[in-house]
């Protein structure tokens, strides 16, 4: 069976699976292994902030060292994907810049591992690769679908005709930064009042603050706000209701009628929903109302994993096959 | 040389046109021919609406008739294209409502207006039919474009690879109900704060009158801005802001390079501008300041038809020939 690696990069540390696809195209992917590497990239970047090819070659011989440690327990690996938080060129695959990696602009992860590992390598943003994992995952046959993950920012990916759509500069479905208030909380990307100021892990712990002036993690909140305490529940209650304006905004641009919710975050869903469909139905248009599908992702962080690895499996097989979906493998023929 | 009709249905009048495109898809279509009839739709649909049924026969006459006036001058003409307000199935191209014809809904004007004159028709939301007349003629060879037209209201359309974009219920690009003001003015869709309640004619106008209790027209508010008054010009500076908010939400979403504005309020850019261009300037993430080309349509009413020829020049000729593009006729070769 063909098998294809998907890897997750994150700020402090790198989460690897390997996916078995079915050629024949008649079963869903497989994720047969995961693994999760420490890792802490953000701070190397910030360490090496002056010199970031410095930084760039020890993530690489990181990343290479992860994929060798599986490879050679999968010899069948034909392809690597790599979901990588930033914004990434949609013609040359090139990492323009991360916020969550200082000092790295205009990086080619896909032809620099690919240099090392001696295999294919595509990078893709790590929201839409995510948003992939669960357009290829879904148990319905659909062609569109936003994915948005409320982790420690907020990331967005959108599938149109069962394509990611990422946009002329790479920036598409950047939804954590829809403005939600008028000159609202001060953002790391320059503007201020972005969505993921309030929906985000991190907003909900200065939204918490904001109230208490303690520190304490979105986690700790949350339980919080399950024992009752108030001023918890209305960090999450903001939360669930800066997410439904932004989702609003974006379904009156796109119109798809089924959104995967994903990240951390979405953990506390219960927390959320209640402000987040009471705000949702305010603000749809009425067309629109009772006919948008808003589900909790089952994927967890394997959303990102076998997202990365059916993306790189495009390198090699056609979509019909690595979706897994004999309707279309039946239409193709 | 093929011929088109292209026909912008309004709530008071229909406009017309005869489109030639060249089979050989060296040149741009030519608008040969551009008529306008006067037909109080909207006031027809509201007499009747108690039995839109005789108000839709009245419709369908009245159309025909436009048809024939100048079908019999041009008989090469091979296919309609119908731009109409409202929301449009994607797949059966029924019109689902429309808030300008008030009790129409479920109706195929594509199929009934066929039977009457014995053409193919092709019906598709008027804002998109705008945008993709200005995808046509664009000078430059472009893929996506986002199209707003300021007029009574606020329309909107997408074009994404070359294609016109309609969403999963023909309601993708409603941006004139994407929301600037919590709790502000109510809109006609039942929500508050919607952005064609600022940016639009009938915005402008409540701005105004809000501040002077006077009834005026957003031409003369227009005028009054332009001689120095100060409540005129904040109307206009509202709209502008509006928009601009509207459109940085829009654009994290999608990404497109390429905007314009279209409809009558385009006419007032110069008032409109500057607050939008300083909303804008704030609210995009920074990536992509500077690399978003807004414009003013040059070809204002024309849109419509043109692009509502050009869909229906769909149903006959490949994409290449009708957009008249030789290089892209090159790349199919």
């Amino acid at each position: 069976m063909p098998m294809l690696i998907g890897i997750d990069v994150g700020g402090t540390n790198l989460r690897l699976g390997v996916v078995e696809i079915d050629a024949a195209g008649l079963v869903k992917p497989r994720l047969l292994e995961e693994m999760r590497f420490q890792a802490d990239f953000s701070s190397l970047c910030q360490l090496h902030q002056q010199a970031p090819e410095l930084a760039w070659q020890q993530i690489l011989s990181t990343i290479a060292k992860a994929i060798h440690t599986v490879a050679t327990k999968y010899p069948e690996v034909s392809a690597v994907g790599i979901g990588f938080p930033g914004f990434i060129a949609p013609d040359t695959q090139q990492i323009l810049q991360s916020p969550n990696f200082p000092g790295l602009c205009n990086v080619d992860l896909s032809a620099d591992l690919s240099a090392l590992i001696g295999l294919p390598v595509i990078t893709e943003n790590d929201a839409l690769a995510a948003a992939y994992g669960e357009y290829v995952m879904h148990p319905e046959r659909i062609s569109n679908l936003i994915y948005i993950g409320l982790g420690t920012g907020v990331g967005g990916g959108l599938i149109l005709n069962g394509q990611p759509f990422q946009g002329q500069h790479g920036v598409a479905m950047e939804v954590g930064h829809i403005i939600v208030q008028e000159n609202g909380r001060r953002c790391g990307c320059g503007n201020s009042g972005c969505m993921e100021q309030y929906a985000s892990a991190s907003g909900v712990a200065i939204s918490y603050f904001d109230a208490t002036q303690q520190q304490r993690s979105a986690a700790d909140i949350a339980r919080l706000a399950e024992s009752g305490n108030e001023l918890a529940t209305a960090a999450y209650t903001l939360a669930g209701k800066s997410l439904a304006q932004a989702l609003a905004h974006i379904l009156k641009v796109v119109d798809v009628s089924e959104v995967i919710i994903g990240g951390g975050m979405s953990g506390a869903w219960a927390l959320l929903a209640p402000s987040f469909q009471q705000q949702l139905d305010q603000d749809l248009i009425p067309a629109l109302r009772g006919a948008v599908n808003v589900r909790v992702s089952t994927m967890g962080d394997r959303a990102g994993i076998v997202g990365a690895a059916m993306l790189a499996s495009r390198l090699t097989y056609a979509d019909s096959v690595m979706r897994g979906d004999p309707h279309m493998q039946q239409r193709l023929a």
